[in-house]
This record gives C-alpha cells, sequence and structure tokens, in this order.
C-alpha cells in the first residue's frame, strides 16, 4: 500500500533532535494512528507508550531494541516491532523514511 | 485548519539535499494537491513548474523570490507566492514547517 486514503493529515510536523528527525501523524476513520517520519544520520534513543510498529519504506539504520545488548541493521521493505513503555537506541545510516503504527495493547 | 480532511497521504517521503529538505502528499477528494513538508536550516534553491503558495507553519527563512534582489524574511504565520515555471532562493534559519499548495494556472 503505497497510500492511505480517506484519512486525516495533521498539518503541523512533530519534530525532534533540531529537525533530524520529524514525522506527521495520519489519523485513520476508525480512529488508528500513524506517523510517516524521516530521521536523518545521527544516534537517536526513542521512548515508547504503545507498542510499535516501524516500517523502514527507505534507507537503513542500527537498532538496538530493549532487552538486547546488539544493534540489529533494518533497511527499506523491512520492519521491526518495539514493546510498549520502553525505549530503544538507533544509529541511523542512510536516510530513513519509516511508517510507524501505533498498537493499544 | 489544523488537519486536512478525507485526504489520501502518500507514504512515502519526497527527499532532497541529503534529508535537510522533505515533504510528504496529500491529495484532496477534488485531485488538489498539497505537500507537507520540513526544511533544516540552510540555503537552497527550488524550481516551480505550478504557481506555489507557501504558508510557514514553524520556524523562519529569508526568502528571494523571482524578480526580487532582496531576500524578505517570512516567519510562521505567514505565506508568500511563487509564480510558475520559476525558481527561488531560501535560506533558513531556524527549521521550517511548511505546507504548500500547487495552483494550476
Amino acid at each position: 500500500m503505497s497510500e492511505f486514503k480517506n484519512v486525516t493529515a495533521v498539518k503541523k510536523a512533530n519534530v525532534y533532535f533540531d529537525g533530524k528527525v520529524s514525522s506527521r501523524v495520519v489519523i485513520f476513520p476508525d480512529g488508528e494512528r500513524k506517523t510517516l517520519g524521516l530521521m536523518l544520520p545521527g544516534e537517536y534513543t526513542f521512548s515508547t507508550k504503545e507498542k510499535e510498529i516501524m516500517e523502514m519504506l527507505a534507507g537503513s539504520m542500527d537498532v538496538k531494541l530493549p532487552g538486547s545488548n546488539e544493534f540489529v541493521t533494518f533497511k527499506a521493505g523491512e520492519q521491526f516491532i518495539v514493546p510498549s513503555n520502553s525505549s530503544f537506541d538507533l544509529k541511523v545510516n542512510e536516510v530513513v523514511d519509516y511508517c510507524c503504527s501505533y498498537i493499544n495493547e
């Protein structure tokens, strides 16, 4: 699916790390919320509230998931899941375009 | 209007200048297209095909419009118009969040 139809797009961006990470919110008719985001090269740590499914649309980054001591590389076409109420570390190698889904458990 | 309802959001970002400028396309029911974009500090030149209305959602930048020799500062809440088939120069001072509308003439 290359586009989301019949959604609400929030105009203003969410901006983090001086704009090196940014995202925009898309809301679906059933109330589900996803973000479409971009991350420039750098190292970042993020915290989750809800469980997140991170789908890589472009680029590449190394990800250290909660409970792991190792960075694993994820590339365009791959995805990973981050548990709720946790944090994860990222090393972005090439500009990452992503879609994040939030799962209420 | 802080959000666009009943639109199609294209998933993949448009990425320029190594990600320092990026945008996402939103398509309206009548076929109108807008982009929501972010620009990090830097100097950029852009070309237009259609006439563009650039609405500043956040940040500040100096803009030299076609036919002008001077840079004029635009800030959040302001907008400017760029003629079709022209080019304009930007000096982004503070991360700019914008909404661009494309006008077929």
